[in-house]
């Protein structure tokens, strides 16, 4: 065991933490506070073993879990962007890459490469373990408005159609869960949480 | 796909949002508050795929990653005993087995018993794999203590003995671990964040 090799890790490990201070816009189901995005990845990976019979076959669970608890580490510099901010969303690829070099370079190279490849697969959501991967990071924030009555959707005004057009990452990624998901989204809009278009 | 399955699997998935609002002793490492159970159990699932190459040979790298992810559910009903609190010790697995028989008994009966299976395994720490799930798990607060200048030890009253007997399931679960965990009680003492005995 080379000792600077797991300085490193461990520098990493401790870096790392700052994520449990870049806060979402989803409440917590409770409506106490702002989700942190460390809480909102083990949430997903939770939800990842415990709905893996809905995953499609070519699905990689290790792979699947993996990727969703380092998926959003580049937020400890390029913060949280809300996934219907249009304006924020230009630059977001171009700061989330500056992100990603700084900290998957903490790590030994080799292993710092690695992590980011997988980072990078959940990006480009061409793989079918990055699509089931999408489809649970879209759903878990679903869940957790239609429990706060549409809170976040209310706030900045998100309309039924936006939410569809969101969860289509569920209908590709998640086939199987898409009938669950349009009807959860349709007792939203009976509800009251989420609004139709003019 | 049964419906009602998928139901009680998307209730469970939202109850386990509670584990979010349980607090440790432990600070983040920027000192700013209290971590809870979900980032924490975040953090250690990391740590086992980071560190990974340090597990010994025998440990299922998935089944590492599920028990950590999982490990402290049972504190939604039971809260979080502080390691090294005696008397709330001495209750804590009747109130942790009322609340797995509660929350693992909201999923469909084989799944709920394949993860409860799971927490017991963890519980027990007999396996390989639940050894090193059981010295990341006491790694993690390390370091947190030591980037908060030994925060939860100095307001306990934990001593450089309390904390080495502690760290032993390092020693147990992931022995080439066990010299930089020495070496870094050690460099706490020097620092003044951990006490020596009278």
């Amino acid at each position: 065991m080379s000792n600077s090799r797991l300085v490193q890790q461990i520098q990493f490990v401790i870096e790392i933490d700052k994520l449990k201070g870049v806060l979402r816009q989803t409440l917590l189901t409770d409506g106490s506070r702002q989700e942190n995005s460390a809480e909102h990845s083990w949430h997903i990976a939770m939800m990842a073993i415990v709905l893996s019979e809905y995953a499609p076959a070519e699905v990689d669970v290790l792979q699947a879990v993996k990727m969703l608890l380092l998926h959003d580490l580049v937020e400890i510099d390029a913060g949280d962007t809300f996934c219907y901010d249009i304006k924020a969303n230009q630059d977001k690829a171009a700061r989330e890459e500056q992100a990603a070099i700084r900290l998957f370079g903490l790590l030994p190279m080799e292993q710092g490469n690695a992590l980011r490849s997988l980072w990078e697969e959940f990006e480009a959501s061409e793989t079918a373990t990055a699509r089931w991967a999408k489809a649970l990071d879209c759903l878990q924030p679903l869940l957790n408005n239609q429990q706060t009555s549409g809170h976040s959707w209310q706030r900045h005004g998100i309309t039924r159609a936006k939410v569809l057009d969101r969860m289509r990452s569920v209908e590709l990624g998640a086939p199987t869960l898409w009938p669950f998901v349009q009807q959860l989204i349709e007792d939203c809009v009976v509800a009251g949480y989420l609004q139709t278009e003019l």
